[in-house]
């Protein structure tokens, strides 16, 4: 049995890869990244530092040509500026549709990506970091444990039934994760989160504001702030 | 209302893209073709002069490097030998799990892909050229009509209800789609469907026998034999 982890370099997700590596073991793990035009592509130097960390074989795959038409404000090509306020407000002027930082079935590809690559690489599971508030009230629509579960299915099928999506943090939200985290010691100064692709967190975009509340909630400071 | 065309540049797929532009006008379609280390590259310029043919843009998508350790007989990096038998042989011989030239999830990636690019092009449909007997008795179980469902549902979900898959061959066979295909005056002889990369089909692999066969029952011979 092997797993495949898809990784960020966020909070979630480096959380997700220790919970995986003490399950696994870190033999049995494979970790997958993703280019795909982000604005904060050093978060792909994070994963690669937290993968080093937990001593798993590391991928990291190029999708950027695939959002080269994309309008995201998340993307590097993008004249649009990152929303720099929580995503109720967002969701107000977008009149519920999803926010200008919703990559385009994002998720989705993402998880089918790993569904070929976890197959061709023997493995049975497909690791996601998805929480119970990370649609930000559909914010993004490919976050939504509706859609998760929508996702498995047809990699289930898709598969032969040889491949799940396990989401071990479903019915968490950030400050649990941040809290299984703190438990399994996730050297969270080597993560990053911030849609921003400066050398600080903005402290202001909707991740840095989940990520400090996240981490409030648990009585402890981030460390990436003394960073 | 735009509409994307998945289009490999075999009889399905062509015989769709006559459909879709039939119904939305050359101007509203865009086709989608994919690479992704395939030995028959070949039916990318078929999909090319498809496309030429149809007056529609279309756009060439490299995800090669998400098959790297696939070990499918497809693929130009296996040397495997492509199976040259009917699919019931074949599935006798695999117990029933995927077939050698099963890429790993492939449909599941190309559908996700397409939803992607389909969202930041503005499209609120993906054609997509799956028909009643695709799965071969699940040789390829990411070709079943169970299967297409998931998809549909989780890109519905995914994309904040934006976009649907449309497979409008679904309750067609081969044959059947041939019939239609007739109809609308597809030029078959710019098809190609042989999994080999040979000059000439290789008239024995599994698609090359399911297309003899869907020319047959139309009383039709395949134009793609006098070229």
């Amino acid at each position: 049995m092997k797993a495949l982890v898809l990784l960020s370099g966020g909070l979630d997700s480096s959380t997700l890869l220790a919970l995986a590596v003490e399950k696994y073991g870190a033999d049995e793990v494979l970790a997958l990244s993703v280019l795909y035009g982000q604005k904060h592509k050093k978060e792909l130097d994070a994963a690669r530092n937290i993968a080093n960390y937990y001593k798993v074989s590391h991928k990291i795959l190029d999708l950027t040509p695939i959002f080269s038409d994309s309008k995201c404000s998340l993307l590097e090509h993008s004249d649009e500026e990152i929303p720099h306020e929580e995503y109720a407000s967002q969701l107000k002027k977008t009149n519920g549709a999803p926010v200008s930082t919703y990559v385009e079935f994002r998720n989705g590809l993402f998880l089918s990506s790993a569904a070929s690559i976890a197959l061709s690489n023997g493995c049975d599971a497909i690791y996601y970091g998805a929480h119970s508030d990370d649609a930000a009230g559909n914010a993004y629509p490919d976050c939504s444990m509706e859609f998760v579960a929508a996702m498995d299915k047809a990699i289930f099928l898709g598969s032969g039934e040889a491949l799940h999506i396990y989401a071990p943090f479903e019915k968490l939200n950030k400050a649990g994760v941040v809290k299984e985290g703190l438990k399994l010691k996730v050297p969270y100064e080597l993560t990053w989160s911030c849609y921003e692709g400066n050398d600080k967190p903005c402290m202001v975009c909707g991740t840095c504001r989940d990520r400090i509340r996240a981490f409030e909630l648990n009585g402890v400071k981030d460390p990436i702030f003394d960073m």
